[in-house]
């Protein structure tokens, strides 16, 4: 028996699984007792992820062989469209961060147009709450299954949806330029996720039709109040950690870059996880890598009327792992920034 | 005595003079007759950089010593600012090719707001042909001096000036977010240039002020034939060559991303250098590296009326001393192709 | 008033300095009092690292500055031959761990001939205790001033020193090809360190003559009992952080490379940050990067008779600023692992 | 009809096949007649490297379709063991370079220890000449076949082979400690190579067992006139290209690191890619890449009695496609440097 909450990570031998763990082992209300991934099971943590050699984990196992009768709460980390039937099963009592994307649409028209086959779980995908933590703290603390949101969609968001909300900037005059490091595109064989292949040079992808538009579009228009489609282009920095989105915007009314900048500040004053950087400060990725921080800025365009957001994260942590464990620690009424204070190290 | 065209080049122990001699060393018309680099005088090419070790070449010596009786061309490597006195100095008959961007504006006013001192030389400023060789051939021709176009600048310019002379585009809604590699940062020491500062990591930089844009919007400019400020945001890469500019455009009249293309594609149709990849396919930065070439393309915005067109190119090479040997080559009446035509290797 | 040691870092500027400042806010027991950097004083550590924005730390000042009554201990973390001076005029209640090279070598002459200068506290020196942590505990718990290892030494006879004291390795037949990030140079300006001179290549430096070379052969030679020289050569690797030493070793008697990894084995069981993997097994660095782990692996060799033994450690952590807190907590009395749990993270 | 000598490529779209087609581009006596990719076949090249959009060549084909009638000339760049049938049915006046390490050893009994299965080609095996070029010209000038070495073994027996010659090293005591860019891998699909695996790190691999050491064994054991087996440790370095050998040596007799060098300089005067810097300089990977050169150096070992010798190649050009063209230049009678002349880019 244990005082600690038992969690189980399902998809652990990948590297959002890999952070989970990591930050996990200095959570003190957590234990954890379960890590599953079906291909790699029977080996150790420290088979898949050498960094924890010595550490008392429990061995890697399928999800069929997880005995859920102690488990309290579960981290999804399987891949997308996977995850659905797992989690419709599980008992009512656990409560879910999913990291995944699957019940990250309120709408399953929606899912359906973007994933190619209908939801398989459309009542839970109701129940879900989407979970930016900053935005969905009531709700988060309340739900039962919270949809981790993507790292793009947290880059992006953090420093829009508020300015979207005062109504400061026009709707319809959004590009979102956005940069990621390599760990984006998880631990699978692709070709183009080679060393060789990614190392040495930049470029976009998905451009045009890229799935986390979806869910920008989603969290755009709740905090507009009508559809919003924005700009977005996804490119890959050769880079493992880290991701900057620049987003172009209009400012409407009498609102200028500076009143911007003063919304975004009001807006997160008090955050532990967001800090508005000084107006036209600069942010840069490795100054968030391995930590659950946003650094947002503000800057004057030279183009008249206009203004430049930046936001920097850790995709693995703000954008995957951290965010993920900080919605449980919402969840669960514990103090929100549990295993998630430590400063990064640069370099 | 030599048939060759006797060439000297200026500041050839920074990376643009090391790259004008890589290729002039493949060049059939052109002998290297002079390298200068003031605080390296005495010393060789080979020191500043092995990789030309064994190769037979002239001492590094300073301006001051330079014989310019025989010589019948000069590259101009210098730093931005250092330039217009030398360059004044030079016997008339000698042709010049300027890398720095002292002669770049046509306006003396526009040179003194960026640089913030009157220009040294409004004489030759005035004579001076900006020369993106695909867009000013007939004038660079017949220059004597060409004031050689910045990386930011060409890799901007290329795939928009056509939609601005066509009139297929909005003027005022182009937003140019734009990434390169280090070298473009030279190899002066600056503590954010090394190793430890750069790499793992992405940000912005000169945001909303960057030098680059005088050069940008007297382009954008001349092309609409009205003043033009698009956004403009350079970012910088952990690689060390390599630029892409990401364009956001809104097409006007009739015009769709598909009709963006086929203007694209028709213009440079034929030129040897800028090559328009088939619609949607995405350039890559690695794919032109050590090369002339400009990859471009187009495709769709999924935010509605909207079109996003990408260039790449290597910074050193079309972006300095590729473009300059090409504008040489125009200059003297040779194929503009020669000591250009090597393929870039990837990895 | 505080119940926790109020300790100075001098020399805060650094990247040791901002990995002592990282790690030391995990630490329950220590108070951050000053931080110095002569030429940035008057600013911020966030200015200097912002990845420490928002976090309450004592501005910057210089070295002069530092109110000493309420400091307990310092870390210094100043540059070789700068150090002696200051550390000879600290009160004598004050608790020293020295980063720098100054202190670690027990011979005054042997300092002068590899440093080109008498030392200039030469008492001071002969009171030091040179701390690598596991082979000198007893005397760091009683020491005043500490010399904290180089990372070179740390990495290189972790695994070696056993072997020699066992007298199961012939100490005339030790090379040692060591590789090192580049953090290993710190943050200084110098040609060799820009991003686009050190990326993407490989080469080795100081061959033959590098000042690591002296602690390291006196660490042998004190474990041999009589003179060893090895053969030293380092290499920088393209990375910001990780060193691996490969050291080729001749086994005598009837030593094999299995009873040398057993000899390891032994001597490191219950060591909370060595960590000998299982025979034949291949450290990587990226596996302890961000952590004061060692992992060490013993390998047979083709050429008969031969051993090959492995460590990685992280240059900045267990290679300076980690084991210099590990160092502190001994010399304190406090748990020895105390703000240096934390699992690092890969990717 | 072509005055052109009509050439194979087989396994053009791995990266030594990209490189060949890269490099035959500039040489005025090839046409590349035939490529191909059993996988990719009836894709273009452009598709599997766009650096070649643009450029005219056949189309890739399956080795099945390949009409031999018109082709001259093949260059072999298919995965060791899958060769030897492939070869065993060239017509016979076709020349071959392969560039597998299917006939490198000259004795199947090797072949079958470290390749776990007989030779399926024994009588080609015989006839094969094994090529570093500056060793085995006046063979190479006369073969059908040529064995290109591999990379390890090009960058390790360049500069130790002229030293065992001369009988100036003790062939008992050699260590060799090398280090290689990640393209030495290949393209294919592995988990080790992805980038999020191998950027920021550093480790070995194939420790103690590389089938790389066959064909080292058998060069240095032929060039000492008796069996050698040297210690052999390769490393696997965050970076595309490039290869450092850092070998360690006991000078014998009267010799010294100066008479080791003197020796190598004087065996590789003339030679227009094997390069010996002056004593004690270090070479460094990046001023060779992109070509088809080797900087060697001789360093003093502060370890009495020693010296340490370094070689740097670019692995995919002399230690792969590079010295395959030397071989065809070689067997065709051309001059030697045909192709081959580029001087390398850096940064």
């Amino acid at each position: 028996m244990s005082a600690k909450t038992d969690v189980a990570i399902l998809g652990a031998s990948g590297y959002t699984g890999a952070e989970l763990v990591r930050m996990l082992l200095g959570h003190p209300n957590v234990r954890i007792a379960a890590l599953t991934a079906d291909r790699k099971a029977g080996t150790t943590m420290a088979d898949a992820f050498p960094q924890f050699y010595g550490v008392d984990l429990p061995r890697l196992v399928t999800i069929a062989e997880v005995d859920w009768s102690g488990i309290d709460a579960v981290f999804c980390a399987l891949p997308h469209a996977t995850t659905q039937a797992v989690l419709k099963g599980l008992p009512e009592r656990i409560k879910i961060v999913d990291l995944s994307a699957d019940f990250r649409l309120s709408d399953p028209a929606a899912y359906e147009y973007w994933y190619g086959a209908p939801h398989q779980a459309v009542e839970l995908q109701k129940e879900a709450v989407y979970g930016i933590t900053e935005f969905a703290r009531d709700r988060v603390a309340k739900a039962r299954l919270v949809a981790n949101p993507g790292c793009y969609t947290t880059c992006s968001q953090l420093p829009v949806i508020p300015l979207l909300e005062a109504k400061a900037v026009d709707p319809d005059e959004i590009v979102v330029d956005a940069k990621s490091g390599v760990t984006g595109a998880g631990r699978s064989l692709k070709e183009s996720n080679l060393f060789t292949e990614v190392s040495e040079g930049f470029h976009a992808y998905g451009v045009g039709h890229h799935r986390h538009m979806a869910e920008l579009e989603e969290g755009f228009s709740r905090a507009a109040g009508r559809p919003v489609i924005p700009s977005f282009t996804p490119h890959l920095v050769p880079m493992n950690r880290g991701m900057l989105a620049t987003v172009y915007l209009k400012p409407v009314g009498d609102h200028t870059p500076q009143s911007l900048h003063e919304i975004l500040a009001t807006r997160f004053a008090g955050e532990p996880f967001v800090h508005v950087l000084p107006f036209g400060t600069v942010p840069q990725t490795r100054h968030v890598r391995g930590t659950n921080r946003a650094h947002i800025s503000v800057f004057a365009d030279r183009r008249p009327g206009r203004a430049i957001v930046m936001c920097v994260i850790d995709n693995l942590v703000k954008g995957a792992s951290g965010q993920a464990i900080q919605n449980l620690n919402v969840m669960m009424g514990w103090p929100e920034t549990t295993a998630l204070e430590a400063v990064g190290f640069f370099p």
